[in-house]
């Protein structure tokens, strides 16, 4: 049989109170409706079990149902019982869920957290890697015009850094093969300091007949998914796109920022140390996010104030007064003034206009320099004009433009002809 | 009759194709849930006639059904005939909009365009001072379990612009009143480190009759809202918690932990530095989200190895060989270093196990030392031996304590009787 409409249930009392706004509805129904299907409804409902009877009458004109939220251990969550209901079957424990949760939360696993390793009998769990509730999925038989077939269920959890893991690397993989997309012809890159609306413009400027885009916004990067055609025509697609986009803001995978670099000096054996201003301990806090980090970084230190600067980085005064902290040549004295303090073979130094105050002509909101020193190595600073989003925006994009910047410098990069080609930063 | 609850149908397929993200739902599910209303659902469906069947169900379960969209005059627009249909009257033209809207633009109210001053029978328009599509209101005639009765209905345009106005000028006030609600009696409070399904139940241990609550989960916190009963009954609802669940970690009012102590700082005109091991820049981070930071933070180290925290804090070779990193003694000297190196009023440290690796039977993964020093003040250190949720939940919830200790060692609380009442850390 063939499956081509979607309804979409979005379980979560904060959303129907208008707490919260739901991002998962937009974010499935783009998703699926690139690789050919058809919506016919997204539906918000509290977590209050009505649900039930919308969803009945969904089964009559859906092929398939997806269901976000529910699925916690708190009373009001009920997603796994009513798809029993309605399928009919009873729930039942499912042992390797059952031994995975008790892996991952002991003694604590009896009462409530109990009800997440129950499914429809039937169903199959959905490994949930970042978080208690596993998903599921499962068959639901119904009879639609006095004929018996069938409608493809799945139940993911609610909080997005869950349901999008689980959604991006297990279901959309799953429906993208029943719509014909085949498992094998899709690529996954991931793309850093580009806005969303500049990637989509340079896809559908490059994109050549066959091939499927999709993009998935994350936090410090842009998941890009290309699927249909040859694997050539979508390999010079991406090239295609680094000549309009710039260089290097492009990588083949699920990477972060952050991994780039750290694979790097691991590779190498090599230590890095970072001296933070504007980004007050973010690109820090990002390496040291990593198990092992320590292995390859020694520390940092967060000079915000100028004081801080010439105490802990010994930073001329003369510079501070001469050039400003945000300077070339600052930032080059704050990367050997770090390499020197640490001892490690390469340093970071960032020094910027976050905002939204203390901007000026010369140095507007947004400007960030970046210096870098390495053991053999001449230091070198370059600077970056972020577009001003906000103050989180330019620290979040600056911190990611430091583990980039950092890895192409101990690559033997030429940061001044990479960044010279950046065309939306 | 009372009316309750209401249904919201957000009609568009560049919604439900997932190109553009609804706020429609959200801001009419926030506005009405604060006057007392129920939403029990929310639908976003396409432009295409298909809504018929799940409207004509909710009218079974709601009094009180709110559409935006479809009211245009290009061809897939169909709420006004949809209506009619299901109230079974005609559509009749309205007079008085023909002469509204052939003012506004003359003869090219000819052919599509006319359709738009036409009404479902016994409906009222309502004024589209943005746009060139009335709204519509009335009563839909429905029998519920064989009783007659009716549901309210009303019909606006999709375009935010228009929507907003209709929405805010005319409907929301009348649905005020016919609600009878003031919407004073409600309460938020944002809540730190007591895990989602403790808070849950919690509230529901102590709530009395009449007060209603809701939770959002927010990364640092969670937002609780309690609404309904006497404001002197939420009071102690909320007193009630505070003995089951641990004390300082629950404020009033929509903030967050770093603005607990920055407040502070300010009213008291004081500065803070830190000094971070196993957060590696988390709290540094945390502090400088804030615009103006660097009227009270000066700065910090990020420790994180242990030659580090001997260069850069003066700990002692010897505290580190005799205690280890993850100690009072070392929080303590990290802290005094801290503030030395510094001249801050106020010093933090923390060092800890974020695991996943590093643990002990002395010493999990999950325990976290904190350090405090201050001007004229003895130093202060206590250890939180947190639930290990993996390292990402130990590192947040470790940078979201540091700073509500700080504030509470730099108010003068006791640390030691504060993180014992602590019961689901």
């Amino acid at each position: 049989m063939e499956y081509r409409t979607v309804s979409l249930f979005i379980i979560g009392t904060e959303l129907t109170r208008g707490i919260i706004a739901d991002g998962h509805g937009q974010l499935m129904a783009r998703e699926l409706s690139q690789i050919g299907y058809h919506i016919n409804r997204i539906v918000i409902v509290p977590d209050d079990g009505t649900l039930g009877e919308v969803l009945r009458q969904c089964l009559q004109e859906s092929d398939i149902v997806i269901l976000t939220g529910g699925l916690g251990p708190t009373s009001d969550d009920m997603t796994r019982s009513l798809i029993a209901s309605i399928a009919g079957v009873p729930l039942v424990q499912d042992e390797q869920s059952y031994k995975d949760l008790y892996a991952r939360i002991g003694e604590r696993i009896h009462g409530a957290n109990q009800r997440q390793v129950y499914f429809p009998e039937g169903f199959h769990p959905i490994i949930n890697p970042k978080g208690t509730a596993p998903g599921f999925t499962g068959v639901i038989p119904v009879v639609k015009q006095g004929e018996p077939c069938s409608v493809l269920c799945f139940a993911m959890p609610g909080p997005p850094v869950e349901m999008h893991e689980m959604f991006y690397h297990r279901i959309l993989p799953e429906l993208a093969t029943l719509a014909g997309h085949d498992g094998d012809g899709r690529d996954e890159y991931s793309c850093f300091l580009i806005p969303e609306s500049k990637l989509e413009d340079a896809c559908a400027h490059v994109a050549t007949e066959g091939i499927v885009w999709g993009t998935r916004v994350q936090e410090h990067r842009i998941s890009l998914y290309l699927s249909g055609g040859e694997a050539d025509a979508r390999g010079r697609m991406i090239e295609g796109m680094e000549r309009m986009l710039g260089t290097g803001l492009i990588s083949s995978g699920d990477i972060e920022a952050v991994d780039i670099l750290s694979r790097y000096l691991q590779e190498h054996h090599l230590t890095v140390s970072c001296a933070e201003s504007c980004t007050g301990g973010y690109v820090s806090k990002l390496l040291t996010d990593r198990p092992g980090s320590s292995q390859w970084f020694w520390g940092g230190a967060v000079t915000y104030s100028n004081e801080a600067k010439v105490r802990q980085l010994n930073v001329d005064q003369t510079t501070l007064d001469l050039h400003g902290a945000v300077s070339s040549a600052c930032v080059e004295e704050m990367a050997r003034g770090m390499l020197s303090a640490s001892g490690t073979d390469l340093a970071i130094a960032i020094s910027g206009i976050a905002g939204p105050d203390g901007g000026s002509i010369e140095k507007p909101v947004g400007l960030v320099w970046f210096g870098f020193a390495a053991k053999d190595k001449m230091a070198s600073s370059i600077a970056v004009r972020f577009s001003s989003y906000g103050r989180a925006s330019v620290r979040r994009r600056a911190a990611v433009a430091a583990l980039l910047l950092a890895f192409f410098y101990a690559n033997g990069s030429d940061l001044l002809d990479m960044v010279q080609s950046w065309q939306y930063i």
